[in-house]
């Protein structure tokens, strides 16, 4: 796509290619995603979380050995630094989630010994050390705002499952932990979106890692973003609170009054989003082992309901998102609704991490060295650009 | 700009006009910046900081009642919460100032009682608090560092005098005061440049007003965007360190090897900018009360050096640009090189709560919710799209 014609206006970049990636790839009209020409079925079958976190930054697939390695840096850097701990103490204990993860970014900064190594080298050691010490934050603040320690790290626990070891204070077993750490391969990364693009917006101007990190932490918590599937959680316990039986009535209802059902829909998918049809299985799966199906089921009542409803409505391409199934899951897995936007973040760091070194490191041509767009000035004030300054007492009011 | 041709791809989205907006204006070929249909160097000679900061909140300047209570807002809001102090006091010493700064923003979202609020009015709120938070948050962090208290705020003292008392423990005389107040106005906002436009991006997603400036604080500490003035400085220090007479000679050599003259050249003026003009002024004016003329003497040298050695080169449009000149201000009002990029934040404040606003309420229309663009995927593994997973221990090495 070189030369084009766009409305670039006002479209919030819609449609308008930025940059050139080898990171992942979609094809929102037949529902394919790629990691590095890797299928995420693929991955979310036989991968695992470290494996696909290698896999993004570093291009190929480990050898054994490599990954052995990998997992141990990993291992090493989850423990967090002392005064971050004691940081935290000092917070605010209702303070969201979100904004005690974007703080504890620069304070990770802080502690980083590679932080001035601006080669690719210093930049993964940085990629490996946030992949680390994220979930150890969402924990930490998670633990501490309950007044609870912080359970040490269990090397003995794949990485997903140490993430719910040190949030539940409870070993996983096998089968629970792998649904994690299938729920973590699919969220790593999705090419660009927007804090994947705010992340790289910041370090065009060759800021830190950690600098672009928490501007993605920040774009994340918004709720058409990483924000929804909470919303699509407090969707379902109202529908559950409220006892209702006729969920295609409540569908036609929603729709009649223009509301959106939360978890349908996306930017970019316009048929079933390769992640939802894995998350919907894993949702079964555990609602079956838990005796919690009842979320499931009604978010699968709802899915057939909107389906049907906006199809007879002539509107097509709406389908369930990434979020409309993780929401049960993340729910039967024991999370809160406003811990949900962050275990996205501990496996989007993932592709943050590998966006942030490709826009640093990429062999783009021609590209100039930061992102700078332009806006058109539409300032109607006194014919536009010619008011004089009085004083202000000679203001009208 | 409607319909237009474009080549996006790896420019960095120059000249790409993704929004309209009414709060500034800059003609680069004419070397003219507007706030609200005021020119900038109307407001640097006739009006201060706050009522500035005010102008791009309100879209208009107030009247002396309202710039009262605006200016009595934002004494009232100047207290740091202590659990922010008492955070800070756990950092280590080492860490940046604007690391420090980016992770201060999250904290003071968790102590705003309006974080909830997202009507114009609690936005509106939130912009107060946080143009009287950001410079103490920089005073309290460069006193915590030194291992000294934050001097509680002086009421007697004008927002940018109070700063200067707060950062250095010294009340500040009238004229130093109205300096330091200059910088601010002219740093206030300068449309889509890359902190601000990594806000915008991030409350797209309906991130509230916090998680936006984060994200601005982390662009504006890039060495390409706020990070500059630092950059200036050091230059003129090592100028002076290696005790260099002819000037000239200087700047052809580090042209000669293709380096930068840090401090020249902007993205957007291909004349001299605007605010650099003013900054020579005040730069000039500090080194006479000081006896430091030697800063911006030495500045001045190199600038018509450069001048003349570019046009020789048959390079125009080169010229100073706002951090040539301030970064002799800032050192001679005492300022470590470390503290300068925030200085910029202090003043950017205004602006990006101002664009913040604008990004949640404009009035654009057809405007989607979010910026999220598209990357051209380039991958070349496995023809592209078909790696086929094999388990770790049967991969190549």
């Amino acid at each position: 796509m070189a030369e084009q014609t766009v409305r670039t206006k006002n479209i919030g970049l819609r449609g308008i290619t930025v940059a050139d990636t080898k990171i992942s790839y979609i094809d929102g009209e037949r529902g394919v995603l790629i990691y590095r020409g890797y299928k995420i079925e693929d991955l979310a079958r036989n991968s695992t979380f470290p494996e696909t976190a290698y896999l993004l930054l570093h291009e190929f697939l480990p050898t054994s050995q490599e990954l052995e390695s990998f997992e141990a840096k990993i291992r090493e850097f989850r423990d967090l630094p002392a005064f971050v701990i004691e940081a935290m103490k000092t917070w605010p204990r209702e303070a969201h989630p979100m904004d005690a993860l974007q703080a504890s970014i620069p304070l990770l900064a802080m502690a980083d010994p590679d932080l001035a190594d601006e080669t690719r080298e210093g930049n993964v050691a940085k990629a490996i050390r946030l992949i680390a010490r994220v979930p150890a934050v969402v924990a930490a603040w998670h633990r501490i705002r309950r007044g609870l320690e912080l359970p040490p790290p269990d090397d003995a626990l794949t990485h997903a499952g140490n993430f719910l070891w040190q949030v539940f204070g409870k070993k996983p077993d096998e089968e629970t932990a792998r649904v994690m750490d299938v729920c973590l391969i699919l969220h790593a990364d999705h090419t660009f979106n927007a804090s994947t693009f705010a992340c790289r917006e910041v370090v065009s101007t060759r800021a830190h890692m950690y600098a672009g990190v928490a501007a993605g932490v920040g774009a994340l918590s918004g709720e058409l973003h990483g924000g929804a599937n909470a919303r699509v959680m407090e969707m379902l316990q109202k529908i559950d609170r409220d006892g209702v039986t006729d969920i295609a009535a409540w569908v036609r209802e929603r729709l009649d009054r223009k509301e959106r059902i939360m978890g349908m829909g996306h930017a970019v998918y316009k048929t079933l989003d390769p992640r939802a049809r894995i998350l919907k299985e894993l949702a079964f799966q555990l609602g079956e082992k838990t005796g919690q199906k009842k979320w499931p089921e009604m978010t699968e009542a709802i899915e057939r309901a909107a389906m049907e409803e906006l199809q007879r409505r002539g509107k097509t391409g709406i389908q369930p998102n990434v979020d409309f199934y993780s929401a049960s899951v993340y729910h039967i897995l024991g999370f809160p609704g406003d811990l949900m936007t962050c275990i996205f973040a501990v496996s989007r760091i993932a592709g943050w991490c590998a966006h942030i070194i490709e826009e640093k490191f990429g062999e783009a041509q021609g590209k100039p060295a930061l992102y700078r767009p332009k806006a058109e000035y539409v300032g109607d004030y006194c014919g536009r650009m010619d008011c004089e300054y009085v004083p202000p007492e000679k203001r009208a009011k």
